[in-house]
């Protein structure tokens, strides 16, 4: 085992020095004119105020869940004969502050990172493209490494300190179950940080643009709208900070899912099962940071966005050989019967997940990408109205859940298969299967984080230097960098929604393993949930309905919140006098301000929603109906998330198509048409969807940690 | 059991008769101008040529689907090694053609009624509201009784010549279970009627409005707009012709799913458990026909919406107090412990049941009412323009899922508890209690379907009067009724809604006794449908995600299709002269022609879509997945059916509240966003919405009638 935990260690600590590296470079950077350190440094002290001032209610809110975590835990534990009651409970409870702080300190360095690059990056751009990218994506780096290596530290620290050192069977067997409160913690911060940024973000760019562009008829990223700072702060705290949350706790539940599975298969693989998701981790840290690192364009007309992938595909490329030798190293054993574990079945299951991150990546660049088809008739509906436009976009999202789902459908079923195959007639054999796939697709999510902080970042830069005014070829540069940074959104939201879906397909078979504790039966029997049972049907039933129902409120919020801002900037139109001409500038601090009170305000009833809803379903109908509601919520969530980013993405780009010359170009009417549907698609893809992914995994921690109080 | 066939043929009988005064008293009112006349021969024409070319493509899709049917399980029960699988197979081959001619035959009767009587309503406005009021809603009542005798008069018959006459405990026993082909042939029907009619609809009323109103800048209604006569002619495909399918579909399936649970409590019940849904059916019948007579308004300023309520009110009293007596007298029985059925429980079933209806009717009004909330949210955000009203009206629509699941879930567990207390220690009696609850719901069906029929004839009889240029006096009563149609159409999207969500948790469990008599094991036995296999789970997410994508294929049939209509309108403008300053008449015609060709050419698509996967899945995956598909469709569905049905009767109505004058009225900015939230929410609302309701029972016969294939 130690020298498995040198390695873990090992990768943590070469982790750290790259960050440091990476750091280095990137502040050692440029940071152009002093017009750009201006606006710069409104965007970093909005974001920072923004940050600050959610933290704070983020943290009072988790004070009272951990408090509940504490006393729920102690309550249910205790009902259940259990003599160690009070340690479990404070077990979970310091698991679930770590978690939390982890989760809050991942959105942390993720904003902080990107406020700091993107006007590096806008400077940069003078030296050329190739320049420019490189300090927008090695900032994005510091932000995945510094995620995917926190939550790897964490877990594995918590398991090791929580039994997993002690060398004992039963105590190792013990840990991983303890852990499940810092999957919770992370996915409970995640949440209002996702939320919060995603409502911010949108109503901001709503605000900005329905008072600028609609009744101004300023341009976008105009420095005489008041709102024009409070939407570049939106980017860093809605897809840094909230993204990086998100990505931290995919990670962590991940793991522990896996951790939990592997504590099944113990009498075959032994600590080794369990510590088997955390090496693959430490691997596919390794495999991202050589990835990043290949990454360049020759010269400024090459396509940054195919260098992008070309990284992708390395990393995905050396994880593949990577987990060969772990999975031949550490899933080897010997079965009951004597026959020995075939470990070239349970590596095609990592296979099986590294195809579905690419089959995802393939899937949303076909419905969100400017040259294809689902685009193109948004575009060109935009023709007949905003109607039409309308009516195609959504149709697009609708359609776009279909082959996720199928591909999504596939890989659990042969990873099963493989699984079962490996170790035949073994209990959970083919849970674990699904496992080891599910730590395939997430092996290069260090990768794909950085790509997508990269996004922000270069909407920042884009942002800087078109308000700073800077020269025609630097906007260039940072306008096709801007582009490729919201395909790379896009791609990675794909990516956390297939993730999501593995990842609570997991947590679903701990939460059975977990029912099994409680009721006291061997880790190898079944334990069924029967959609048949009107209770359980009720249970999925309402699962399913709470998709819709968070949604709403998600999507509501961010309306409410942007008639805020919106109220605010006629304010400033009608009061500041000069704002129009240039000669006096509009109170950016006040915009931002108003925007962190509005969204804070307006996250916290969809947040509420989704913590208590599947508490009330298991204390009234039961742990079987608490499955169900689990299990549906995941369905209907991963559906509804494809709908609402793919929805959103192709929207957005068919207005980037018309804005480029199509169907009239810029002011036609056709434009003003897909300007209504990319404004729709504003909190569907950046609040709604987003959150999506946090709360089906919110909902799989959350029922792992009260599943004692349930009926 | 001969006095109670008696009572149901009895009704069947009487139920002709008034369908005979009911279509006397219309026929004998009064035509109006010969101008009125005129026009409505148009919408006759058109609406008989579209439902002749639409049932024509329909018969060849049932032929194609009866060999399919009758092969199929002539192979799958040859497979299972019955010795009757020819016979079974030809029953059920002759009871999918009966369902299939029934269903249309309703279809054509509603749409029949409605165009012959919109004129006489029109006419009869003269006479003042309540004359017009009576002519509609008794040209609907004919609709009303016909579809549900009909549906009556064909499953009691079926039942009888299959066994149920025999006095032969087995063949009864078996009969029910051969008639399933009829409820699958009713929904095979009744979903391209639907998807035909909902396409039709909306494609000539997207078309009439995008070119007529925003291009043309002529009024609706507007002789002078080409496509005005096909708009007029879809509300009659539509609503009539796809809603009179529907029901028809709904009551059929429902009793026959009740049916085959009361084989599982023969020993308790005998034929009676069998029999019970039909008398209950007929004395739903009684019911309604009472309360039509009851609808009337005292002058011209009555409100007609609430005389149609207490109409609806008087129907629910009368079903509650008759079911009372029938339910004394069929479902009393001796446990095989000696104690007695407590029917007073069972009785409590019907009244949960009738309670829902009228839950259900509450939150529909609330969410879609003019003066409500939900809808002034919707217009006031119209103000900032339409990408707000969009965001609005998609957060409002998802919104109003929470409270309809919230009380379906209610009811269906409180009627499987009051089963469950009947019958203590009784195998299905739970279920049998949830098959009561939809009794009780559908009890009112004859009344519903009146009250929804009644919408398109006071909108076409509204469409009439504007178009002939009718007295101001006479449209304003022409309008009130089409405004209080709008809310019927509404409400009973709504109540479809609520009875196929409990018609279909009947149909699950009369799947599960298939299931288990294939299987060869006892009715009393129970089949898990496990959603934590991974197969299941596959069956399930597959099953969500079809509901998505049959809405997306609906939604952008209707785009597509009134693309054609767009092009013809616009060719006629340019190429016929004289039709705007009224010297020519446009070529109706030839617009009914493209929207019928193009309808039916679109409905195929999202047809097969629908007829194909469950089968795929079942063959597959096994008969645990194909379960997992059925019920985790028809959660997707109702909440989507929801979310689609309220939305778009939201923006439906914030649009009248703008044109009533609230925000700058009509051609305000307001107005402008508000028709394009309007014209969003057609195609849900009347095209993929209602679409839904029967994809779900179709899931449910399907599965039902294809079982015997599945692995």
């Amino acid at each position: 085992m130690l020298s498995y935990l040198c390695l873990i260690y090992g990768v943590i600590l070469i982790s750290i020095l790259v960050i440091i590296y990476l750091a280095k470079y990137t502040f050692s950077q440029d940071k152009g004119t002093d017009k750009m350190q201006e606006i710069s440094n409104f965007i970093k002290e909005g974001a920072m105020a923004f940050i600050k001032r959610q933290y704070k209610t983020i943290a009072i809110l988790s004070i009272l869940a951990l408090f509940l975590i504490v006393f729920c835990n102690y309550l249910g534990n205790l009902s259940k004969g259990s003599s160690s009651a009070i340690s479990i409970s404070i077990h979970t409870g310091i698991a679930f502050i770590t978690g939390a702080f982890c989760s809050a300190l991942s959105g942390y360095i993720g904003m902080y990172m990107a406020v700091n690059s993107n006007i590096r990056a806008a400077a940069g751009a003078k030296k050329g493209l190739n320049h420019a990218l490189q300090i927008a994506l090695k900032g994005g780096a510091v932000t995945g490494l510094a995620v995917t290596a926190l939550s790897l530290f964490g877990v594995a620290s918590l398991f090791l300190v929580y039994g997993g050192i002690s060398g004992n069977d039963t105590l190792i067997k013990e840990a991983p179950s303890l852990i499940v409160g810092f999957g919770f913690g992370a996915s409970f911060v995640a949440l209002f940080a996702q939320l919060g940024g995603g409502i911010y973000t949108k109503a901001a760019d709503v605000g900005a643009d329905l008072v600028g562009k609609v009744e101004a008829g300023i341009p976008e990223d105009d420095p005489r709208n008041p709102a024009v700072i409070a939407d570049l702060v939106g980017d860093n705290v809605g897809d840094c900070a909230g993204r990086g949350a998100d990505l931290f706790e995919s990670t962590a539940a991940e793991n522990i899912g896996a951790m939990i599975l592997g504590v099944a298969l113990y009498p075959i693989f032994g600590w080794k099962g369990i510590l088997f998701p955390l090496v693959a981790r430490a691997f596919g840290i390794i495999a991202s940071i050589v990835g990043i690192f290949t990454v360049k364009v020759k010269d400024d007309k090459d396509d940054p966005m195919k260098a992008l992938k070309k990284g992708f595909f390395i990393t995905s490329l050396l994880n593949l050989i990577l987990l060969f030798f772990v999975v031949k190293n550490m899933l080897s054993g010997t079965l009951s019967n004597g026959s020995t574990v075939n470990y070239l079945y349970l590596y095609g299951c990592v296979f099986a997940g590294i195809f579905l991150s690419y089959v995802f990546v393939l899937i949303t660049d076909y419905y969100t990408s400017i040259n294809r088809k689902p685009v193109k008739d948004i575009a060109n509906s935009s023709q007949t109205g905003a109607a039409t436009n309308i009516i195609t976009g959504l149709s697009v999202g609708m359609e776009s859940t279909a082959l996720p789902v199928i591909f999504i459908s596939i890989c659990i079923f042969v990873a099963y298969k493989l699984g079962d195959l490996a170790m035949p007639g073994v209990a959970n054999s083919g849970l674990y299967g699904t496992a080891i796939a599910t730590m395939g697709m997430l092996s290069t999510c260090t990768y794909i984080l950085a790509m997508d902080t990269f996004g922000p970042i270069t909407d920042n830069a884009g942002g800087i230097t078109e308000m700073s005014g800077a020269p025609e070829e630097i906007r260039v540069v940072t306008d096709r960098l801007d582009a490729c940074g919201n395909t790379t959104k896009a791609l990675t939201k794909g990516y956390a929604v297939g993730s999501a879906a593995l990842a609570t397909f997991l947590l679903f078979s701990a939460y059975l393993d977990e029912v099994k504790r409680i009721l006291d039966k061997p880790l190898d029997s079944w334990f069924a949930i029967d959609i048949g049972k009107p209770e359980v049907f009720i249970g999925g039933f309402i699962g399913a309905m709470v998709v819709f129902l968070f949604s709403s409120t998600a999507i509501r919020a961010v309306g409410r919140a942007a008639q805020y801002v919106i109220l605010e900037v006629r304010r400033q139109f009608n009061e500041i006098k000069g704002i129009m001409d240039g000669s006096t500038k509009p109170d950016y601090a006040s915009c931002v301000d108003i925007v962190t009170k509005g969204a804070l305000k307006e996250m916290i009833l969809p947040g509420i929603l989704v913590v208590f809803t599947p508490v009330i379903v298991g204390i009234l109908l039961g742990k079987e109906s608490a499955g169900a509601f689990l299990m549906i919520t995941t369905i209907a969530g991963v559906i509804m998330a494809l709908f609402l980013n793919n929805g959103g993405g192709a929207w957005d780009n068919a207005k980037k198509l018309i804005e480029l010359g199509e169907h009239g170009g810029k002011n036609s009417e056709a434009h003003k048409a897909s300007v209504v549907g990319d404004t729709v698609g504003d909190p569907f893809k950046d609040t709604a969807g987003p959150s999506l992914h946090v709360l089906i995994k919110l909902v799989s921690t959350l029922t792992l940690v009260f599943v004692t109080l349930f009926k």
